[in-house]
């Protein structure tokens, strides 16, 4: 019925995971379809509320839902309490009930907060993502990691609350700044080296990844498709992080700390996790665990990307050092590293000393 | 090797309750035993850390935990989203990682926001529960819902989040305001005529109930073991409340809409339960679900209990329907009722119309 359909297999929270070039306005049929309640919550932000907004609302609507919208502005510094505050007004405006359902109609950012607030909003109750960004597409709306920063600490706080449904639509990604489009690009070439060395190759098959206008339609379905398929591999593996989904910080590690000392003002996540690949990467060539071949090709593909693939040399390595010992990653106060064993695997270690990062950074500037 | 351990089978997270007189030290050695995590925050409040911090505190280290502590002030008006971020804010200072506890050491208030907390700190860490009311021990600290109010409804905000333990010491009953144990026997009672008669039966052979000196150690000891068993056999029948454990309301659905209303300072929250069973089993009177005779010997049991059995006289009833309609056991716009059928029998409904809480409070002015 539709082009692609992933299933997301968990045990007490199957879902779906729907692709399909213009399907915004179908979403009201397809949650009517499901069974899914009849009060709604939109929460988007304004500029993805003007583009599509009323697609949406008009298919919900018709579908004989009442729905109520709730925009909160865009970027991560929204991603706050304070914001996940306004949904719960909302939903208390709109008169939420236990079998009503939260939609979330953007980004990451708005996904998240939309996701923590069905979460705890009369103790949970079911959600819908709706990404429009290629980040959100390939990564955060996929595996019900909800939530919100911490003044201190990115997404410390936060809920596991799988979604009801993902709807994408590819075509909502012409809009998307290019700058957003190559930053979501690092999760994609991630998922190559720790799991699918098919998306590599793909990746190198096509001559420029830089502009929206590169991908013919079949080539972006194809990396949606893929990406949702490791994403919801890796989430049906571990649900709840307790060992595997972890690979999935491949490149955060350091990743997060760059976002964290530049005030996540100077680099898009996926800028700041390419960096990341890039920093693990290159401490496993230093260890010995993968090759100058497999690093040069995951930094060309970065580069291909139009994302930065050196590491700035203004960043205190001590800084560094102290924001990944405040990261959620942490264990027995040690900080855990993915690292690359070959294209397609990755280990997870908590080996790696601060003499290695120094080594590796001191490389990459 | 303890007076009672009563097991809560729940099978991704099963746990046990102890309940024992003079525990408050031994719960280091037990979390030690169980392998629960290095670092601890303890959350409580003034009196109540002043009172038992000591203790609690010194077993914890002696078995070698890291232990922090945060006080919220006592009472429901503190049971905000803004006290749970000064918890994260302590959480993010002790270092708290995913594999350390939160240790709740109060009475309801503090264990659902230390809950809460724990439900969405780093997406979720363990937690103890060690209640220091009666009202927590007998209802609050088993079967996992954590929340905080919103300012416009009470624990509109939440998670399900099980306890990893659950310790009970009756001795610290001898400190309870006499009007907080008089208020938990609402709830003890419930369970009497919601699924056990021998707690009713059991309750009119105890000649006062009104104050901590009329119950001998033995009749204490097996009037929290009949309560935990009570509460933990629904909530391993229907954990999230999909159904069954709905049960658990009988006697709420009329008693938060007056606490609502009289903005939970003139009532304690078992005393506007009990005021909203003695409703509840007025409706079912006059529906003719159940006898005269029950209906007096809930009430008088009440009433040695010290509770009050007239309803208010200037609370209107217009507020108080609105109040309901805000409340969130709402299902597509109808109010649930849980009404007695008989001793130890109720049956969950949405049948209940205005006029029928309108004719019942009117008898019972």
């Amino acid at each position: 019925m539709f082009d692609a359909v992933i299933p997301v297999k968990l045990p007490t929270h199957p879902y779906q995971i729907v692709i399909q070039g213009g399907i915004l306005g179908q979403l009201g049929s397809q949650m009517a379809t499901l069974g899914l309640g009849g009060k709604i919550l939109l929460v988007s932000n304004p500029a993805i509320a003007k583009l599509y907004g009323e697609t949406v609302l008009s298919g919900l609507t018709a579908a004989g839902f009442q729905v109520q919208i709730c925009c909160i502005p865009a970027g991560e510094r929204y991603k706050t309490l304070k914001s996940v505050s306004q949904i719960y007004d909302a939903a208390l405006a709109a008169g939420l009930e236990r079998s009503s359902v939260i939609v979330a109609l953007g980004g990451g950012v708005i996904g998240d907060m939309a996701g923590f607030a069905a979460a705890t909003w009369l103790r949970g109750i079911p959600f819908v993502q709706v990404p429009t960004s290629l980040l959100a597409m390939v990564d955060a709306s996929i595996g019900g990691k909800t939530g919100v920063n911490h003044p201190q600490g990115k997404n410390l706080i936060g809920a596991f609350h799988q979604p009801s449904l993902v709807w994408m639509d590819p075509l909502v990604l012409k809009t998307l700044p290019t700058r957003e489009l190559r930053s979501a690009l690092a999760e994609v070439i991630k998922y190559g080296v720790i799991q699918a060395p098919d998306i590599v190759e793909f990746l190198e098959g096509i001559p420029d990844l830089s502009h929206y206008r590169h991908y013919s339609p079949p080539d972006l379905h194809h990396l949606l498709v893929r990406s949702a398929e490791c994403k919801a591999w890796v989430v049906q593996q571990d649900e709840k992080e307790g060992g595997l989904r972890a690979i999935l910080n491949y490149g955060h590690t350091l990743g997060h700390a760059l976002e964290s000392v530049t005030h996540y003002r100077r680099y898009r996540h996926g800028e700041a996790v390419g960096l990341g690949m890039i920093a693990a990467g290159q401490i496993g060539v230093n260890l010995g665990w993968w090759g100058d071949t497999e690093q040069q090709r995951q930094t060309q593909l970065l580069a291909k990307a139009g994302l930065p693939t050196r590491w700035p040399s203004d960043v205190s390595l001590a800084d560094l050092l102290r924001a990944m010992q405040a990261d959620k990653k942490i264990k027995q106060g040690k900080v855990q590293f993915i690292l690359p064993r070959k294209l397609g695997q990755v280990e997870i270690t908590q080996q790696v000393t601060e003499a290695d990062v120094s080594q590796a950074l001191a490389a990459l500037v």
